[in-house]
């Protein structure tokens, strides 16, 4: 694979990083910004911002890292497991949110490129999307999300959206809880089959379509009013968030065992988290409510919502 | 394996449970306790017992559970995976204290029995052992407590409490973090090469070990003074227990393997839990400290401590 097409993934997902930490900055001021570049080597890099104790967010993870290694783990290709323990070159640029309110869902999203150094055409893949887990649902925000995760897939041919949206609700579901973690949104993994300048673009419409949802929610929600038991029910289902992480997630396996740099990788978790073993009888009701009407994998765009 | 065998440890099991109880609450009289007896068809069944919101602890798990299976998870035993896929036996006790104040230490237990259901003598192993977690170490408090594990040892043949030191120390390393989970203890399993009773005599020494060693310890530290800065510290090293549970630990991979009863298997969980990204300066020396003289294993009865 050509070395400038892997630089210009980098430089633009390091320039989407600013420009996403930019967009925080102008929604919540006085949040505080720890900025970490760092290098390892000549081949491994990255920068990972995280910004906290802002009046909206509490703590965002906002990472770029950009690595080479001489073997490929498992966990970097579901698809490809013939190209395990292959030399490549791996880029990324990660995103989770924790607001503070309680009614202002987390997000995440992941646009990276992965290529296997050999002689194929084919070694290389794009992975990524975005989803949302909101505490307290509104299906309003839902509909939205979805309605502009299908515009982004509308130039990319028929079907691209519930493809997506179903590879989503497939991926992040909690197994050992038998939930989803939210409300689902897009992810594709081994992404190659379109020009590699289509699938670069799909990545930068992906990019622009996560943060304008996000943050037109954020900027609707964030000066709802709560309560203390509010607040409990985020902390207590955060959990969910750290136990998926943890156990599930392909991302953060791939970073352990790569033996990335560990803050970095964890950075991802919330500021608190809380695991009571019997929450109240509000958080089960509020749970409730939130299991059935949201984490449900639904066709969100029905007209019969 | 003969079936009264097993159900003499099932019965001591639940026994040594409701004992650990007792002494729970003589020590913590206003704790909440949480008492669930779970069944699931006819040889599935557990009590776990949480305690929680007490003057001294915060949270402790007592975790009672007896279940039969078709085929058995490869975590269930690192060195027989010939049994990987037999028809099984297994029970277990295991209980973690997160106590309230940061100077009084985490800690853990767990006595469990495996019988692979086949014709082989061998097929049962018994395995478990108790490790401690201190936020502020002590080193007279890690000295007693390895004391106390060698006395345990001492009638069970020379260098038992050297070889299961040395798999505790191995076995608690939070590997992702390079970091011990804490001062170790002992640890053993795969257990059988003693006769069954010796072996059930061992574990019946070692509950009793651990109960008094660590009561010693709680009795001790409970009434420290302390600020609102190693309370923070205490919950941000939580979060390594967490990670160390859900990524590494082999009883939890075992029981989310087996489908187990989720509460259960994760009532271990901190009841509140931090994960800043740059901890405090304070905080810093703190797990400086921590690090350098207790979460390095080391040979805690040497003359030279």
């Amino acid at each position: 694979m050509e070395k400038t097409k892997i630089e210009n993934v980098e430089s633009w997902l390091s320039k989407e990083q600013a420009r996403f930490i930019s967009e925080v900055i102008g929604l919540d001021s006085s949040i505080i910004k720890h900025d970490d570049s760092w290098k390892k080597g000549s081949e491994n890099f990255g920068r990972t911002v995280v910004l906290s104790d802002g009046n909206i967010f509490e703590k965002i993870a906002v990472n770029f890292s950009s690595i080479s290694g001489d073997s490929l783990p498992e966990a970097a290709s579901a698809k490809r497991p013939d190209l395990a323990g292959s030399a490549f070159r791996a880029m990324g640029l990660s995103i989770v949110s924790h607001p503070r309110n309680p009614f202002v869902p987390t997000a995440h999203q992941n646009l990276r490129l992965f290529s296997a150094l050999g002689e194929e055409k084919s070694n290389w893949w794009f992975g990524g999307g975005y989803d949302l887990t909101p505490y307290f649902g509104f299906i309003e925000d839902s509909i939205n999300w979805h309605r502009s995760a299908k515009k982004v897939c509308a130039a990319y041919g028929v079907n691209t959206y519930e493809n997506f949206k179903e590879q989503c609700d497939a991926y992040f579901n909690v197994k050992h809880r038998k939930e989803q973690r939210g409300i689902g949104g897009l992810f594709f993994d081994d992404l190659n089959y379109w020009t590699f300048e289509k699938c670069f673009n799909f990545l930068k419409d992906v990019g622009k379509a996560f943060s304008s949802s996000y943050f037109e929610i954020v900027k609707k929600r964030k000066e709802t009013a709560y309560t203390k038991e509010h607040r409990d029910f985020q902390q207590y289902r955060r959990g969910r968030y750290v136990e998926f992480n943890l156990v599930h997630d392909r991302g953060t396996l791939f970073g352990l065992q790569f033996g990335g740099r560990i803050n970095s990788i964890l950075a991802s978790l919330p500021p608190t988290v809380t695991w009571p073993y019997e929450p109240s009888e509000n958080l089960k009701k509020y749970e409730s409510d939130l299991l059935t009407e949201f984490l449900t994998p639904k066709d969100w765009l029905s007209e019969n919502l």
